[in-house]
């Protein structure tokens, strides 16, 4: 009997928590030892002097970079959970949390609702505090989705991932030849968690998001049972958090929250972007052998519209960002021609200036370039040669570089680019800024995203000009205009071949980037592995179900097959751009919603089929928009294909086979890839057509 | 001025230490917010509230095994460094010092004096503390040396060591293709540091030696420039410091500490050990070969004396300890005849009993194996076949596998056998001396050595039964008569082949254990790669210039080369057995100096040559005894070799010629390693005719 008043003692909740306003509301419920924060009427933090929530603690970081993998060692120094802990309730829905431990250290944590969104701010700690450990609740039956761009993972939940904008990696499974190669010849091998574009911003299946404002190293952790622990290499600005009743309307609320894509310029959804190079003569050819073949060609990207050179990992470009006159004499000229027909001009950029270039010298004369200690311009070795890095973080040298690209880009009439890189920022470079490198490294993608997206927009141009970036951060959402998923290894293997482009579209999709493509055929040949006809063709069938469609040669254009290698390719090729282009009314309507509410063309199956458990693990297969449900295929020789369809009514895209829920085998010989679209869509009639085109 | 006399404030010293009696001496400098702690007049721990020698706090560790290699993940809770201070002075040579955190954390340390050791120990903590930081301070050009048989590293400094017996590993460098494919099939590619006799015991150039006297994991880092930081999932019962001025009398004086081997039998030095196996016939042909061809025979190593069993590995043993009488009917009639032709018989134990034998059924129904958490017998997986683990803990249970010792290895006229694993002890296993196994852990190969010592030494056969043993921790010093280097690949790489022999010989003389051999050829075949002629007859010529001579058949005896897979290797075998024997005089004295003061038989060049830096960086010769100096050519078609020489008279034993100090190529065609002797040795003779033998 006393151990029941004892349990019931144990138990008392004092409930000091208030309802907000509207739907969203913070509550905090202390109990014994400890306390309980809702907000949405969903348990975010348990606090209990036992199992602190928020722990402090000072770190020593040693960061090094080769030609853009990270070797990353830390070496805590102290580590305090903070658990004694008194609370204000200052106001309506704004508490405050003293945290601390004793006299040693101490935290006090602002919880408030600000624009509808919980937001969680940490004040009046020690100064030389450098380490956050939060611990948020967890469920066991919990997913979680998000953090940017991931290639091997989609329900995050049992691993933990670092914020760390960095090469993908080669390979990215240490259980591979390939990335013990890679990891071998150049610390290149990478991991499951290897990206360009991470973000400390997760959606979990409770239905809330969180993002983490800061741009320091993170690693956030999904291991736990109970808990989501974030790990940071800094005390951020504030945490925000929202909530929703659906998916829909959290990724909603996600991308008012970051900003979201404008639409993709009308003339994209007309055909192929094609990837070629060599000189105008070239290229001219290689167009014509598209266009004769039936291929419909949207627009030429030409990576060596400034030049090349010749290094062991294949060609390089020559980073100096103008045309090169003797490849393409006339450019301007060759590219009206080009519009004329309805081929726009793709060029290529990135952060970086070659050392032997004029803008270099101009760029360094003026100052505008990230130093080193010794008071030098910064040279980053890229392979073979070296670059300088101009310092985004003073405005001159960023008007400087909107002004390169305004007249040596847009100046000569094209309508986009690819633009480089971002992720390779060193950490003991020197910013004018003043903030260390180390810090801004993740952010370094997001403002070049934003160089680009100001030169456009200041132009007029934003909607008729698209650049595809690889690298991103925070703020990326909002200005970078498409992505593209990186450099693939030209094989089938699940974290670095084509599968891996399949949950790095979700899971961006699910951080608030909606517009995702890749290379037709991936880019990396090495080792003696090259990309096989089987593959290009199955990744031309996959490339036609997404936002857009592009190709690349490769980092060994002549070793790789190409969409002109064989006749056969060429006709696949031709008809699945117009495929690709017959869908143009439905991937319009997809992207434009995609800028008007932040709902990613490839969606995982669970945004819209809510209560389904199976889908909540799917990776390897998405919805394209609302209608249409797409399966690549991702193994070689593969006939047949199992795909998991939720509960609705499916139809079969080459058969007509009419198909409810459940696991289904069907036939999938290359030129039809398992894509199925729902009988109720409006949409109907043009899917019905599909086949035919 | 006013500068000048703060600074001189800031470095006013209260010394408050007095010397001690005898030569060691213990002081405590107080300095300005913090002391120095000396011993032997050497700067021993630096304290200051700024940057604390001593931190405590908690963690939670993540353990997993597969077949003897362990995933080891942990998370620290809490990290608290005690930066505040105070000293009592209770008696002479007895400091204590109180560490504190404000409030939230304190820990009492007492040093002294006992047996002109210094002891610290740690007193007065929170019961919840599991962790503990120790930082010694260190200097920029300080060396170390031992943690137990080093395979990669002999200098240990710039790396850290963890300590946790385990499979030496398959490969042990990430950047090895055989690496790769153990890891990725087995997880069995192992690291620099994996081994199966670590030990938290090192030796500093500064010429101090330091024990922990604890056996849960720890992790030993010297990879900083003014400090050594000491790693601890528990709180040692006692660290124990020793000091002396030569590495010869610091080597004396940490073997007073730990115990040293007996000697080796008389009879050991009159051949070579011959690792056989198949049944009686093929034991006593296979003798015949060799004896016929000269070659000297002191013993027969035959493992499958208890019988075996094939799996995909290899051929396996049956872990039933007793002789199998179908494949060696009446062993002990042909050990006795044997024995009169002066050849010793070898078998073959480990501390785990196969669930399909009689000994199995007896342990089970006494109650003397390890249990799990259901109550049910723990049984490991060896990779096909699952065996019981005897508890060690268990008087009774040590008491019967010891009898299994007297009654079926000494009472048949075994006169040595391999005491195989001991490494393998899962974390989880309930012991009946009711602590965790994952602190008993380390400590099980020395429970394993003990049983084997008391076995024998309770029959009165010590020194003349001899037991080889690959896995150790603290107390196998004593109680191991002889280790081997464990499971070398079949192959010349630098981490895992025949070099890795000689760290691992030299740290673990270092540590204290002065007797050490190998597999002649290596054991491992995996991957296609097979034991060559060459790297057979390299290894044989090295193992004559090591207290003992040995071979193994390796894992799969049939694809790899033996001893009498040609004419030409067994002549070759049976001249170094020859010259190993005529070393007979010198390795008698050598080893007995080894029982007598701990100086390793194989020693470090600086041992002797203590000013010789650039000796204190050479992992790959070795003195054999003060006399001999020997390079092992460790590279495949190498016909000359570079040697260093430390200032002195050598003469290179194959030609005469004679060198004085510094860096030499010598002529090194197989038959003639290079080994130099000194001119000054009093073993002038027996070196001269050496090569005549």
């Amino acid at each position: 009997m006393l151990r029941k008043i004892l349990l019931i003692f144990l138990f008392i909740i004092l409930n000091i928590g208030v309802s907000a306003a509207g739907v969203e509301s913070l509550k905090l419920l202390e109990v014994k030892d400890g306390f309980n924060l809702y907000f949405d009427n969903k348990l975010i933090l348990t606090h209990h002097v036992e199992t602190p929530c928020i722990y402090v603690g000072k770190g020593n970081s040693d960061i090094d970079m080769y030609r853009g993998n990270f070797n990353i060692d830390e070496n805590i120094v102290e580590k305090i959970g903070l658990s004694d802990f008194s609370i204000t309730h200052t106001d309506k829905d704004v508490f405050t949390v003293s945290f601390s431990k004793k006299e040693i250290s101490s935290m006090k944590v602002l919880f408030k609702i600000e624009d509808s969104r919980l937001t969680i701010e940490f004040l009046d700690y020690q100064k030389d505090i450098n380490r956050l450990w939060l611990r948020l609740a967890a469920n066991t039956d919990e997913f979680v989705y998000g953090m940017g761009e991931q290639f091997s993972y989609f329900n995050l939940r049992g691993h933990h991932f670092p914020v760390w904008t960095a090469e993908q990696g080669v390979g990215r499974n240490k259980d591979t030849y390939v990335t013990f190669l890679a990891e071998k010849d150049d610390k290149a091998g990478g991991d499951y968690y290897s990206t360009y574009f991470p973000l400390p911003t997760f959606v979990s299946s409770k239905k809330y998001f969180l993002h983490v404002d800061g741009s320091f190293y993170m690693d956030f952790d999904f291991r736990n049972s109970n808990y989501h622990e974030l790990y940071m290499w800094g005390i951020p600005e504030k945490i925000v958090l929202n909530s929703a009743d659906s998916y829909v309307d959290l990724i909603v609320k996600l991308t008012d929250f970051f900003g979201r894509q404008p639409e993709l310029p009308d003339w994209v959804y007309d055909g192929v972007i094609l990837g070629i190079q060599g000189g105008i003569d070239t290229v001219l050819n290689k167009l014509k052998t598209a266009v004769d073949s039936g291929v419909n060609v949207s627009g030429l990207w030409v990576q060596d519209w400034v030049g090349k050179r010749v290094t062991s990992f294949g060609k390089r470009l020559m980073w100096n960002w103008e045309y090169n006159s003797d490849m393409y004499p006339e450019l301007e000229k060759e590219i009206k021609k080009l519009k004329e027909k309805g081929v726009r001009f793709f060029g290529y950029i990135n952060p970086y200036i070659a050392i032997e270039g004029n803008l270099f010298k101009d760029a360094k004369k003026k100052g505008y370039l990230g130093m080193n200690s010794d008071g030098e311009v910064y040279l980053i070795d890229f392979g073979e040669f070296d670059a300088g890095v101009v310092d985004l973080t003073k405005p001159d040298a960023a008007d400087w570089y909107k002004d390169v690209i305004k007249n040596n880009l847009i100046g000569v009439g094209l309508n986009g680019w690819m633009a480089d890189f971002g992720e390779y920022l060193p950490t003991d470079i020197l910013l004018y800024n003043g903030i260390s490198a180390e810090i801004m490294h993740n952010e370094w993608p997001a403002l070049w995203a934003k160089i680009n997206y100001d030169a456009i927009s200041e132009s007029g141009k934003l909607g008729d000009i698209v650049y595809f970036m690889r690298a991103g951060y925070t703020g990326s959402q909002k200005y970078c205009t498409l992505v593209w998923a990186g450099d693939q290894f030209v094989d089938w293997s699940l974290d670095d071949g084509i599968a891996s482009v399949i949950p790095a579209a979700l899971s961006l999709g699910m951080s608030g980037h909606g517009l995702h493509h890749s290379d037709i055929g991936g880019y990396t040949s090495l080792f003696g592995i090259k990309r096989t006809k089987e593959l290009f063709m199955r990744w031309t069938e996959f490339a036609a179900f997404t936002p857009v469609m592009r190709t690349h040669e490769g980092n060994r254009p002549d070793k790789n097959w190409q969409f002109d290698s064989d006749k056969e390719t060429l006709l696949h090729f031709a008809r699945m751009s117009t495929i690709y282009k017959h869908l143009k009314p439905y991937l319009k309507e997809l992207v434009k919603e995609n800028a008007e509410y932040g709902i990613p063309v490839m969606r995982p199956i669970f945004m819209h089929y809510e209560d389904d458990l199976i889908a909540h693990n799917i990776k390897y297969e998405y919805l394209l928009g609302r209608d249409l449900l797409v399966a690549p295929v991702y193994k070689s020789e593969a006939t047949k294909w199992n795909v998991y369809l939720p509960d609705d009514e499916w139809i079969h895209l080459w058969t007509g086979k009419a198909f409810s829920g459940g696991n289904i085998e069907i036939e999938s010989p290359i030129g039809e890839p398992p894509v199925f679209y729902r009988k109720n869509s409006k949409f109907l009639e043009l899917f019905k057509s599909l086949k035919f085109s």
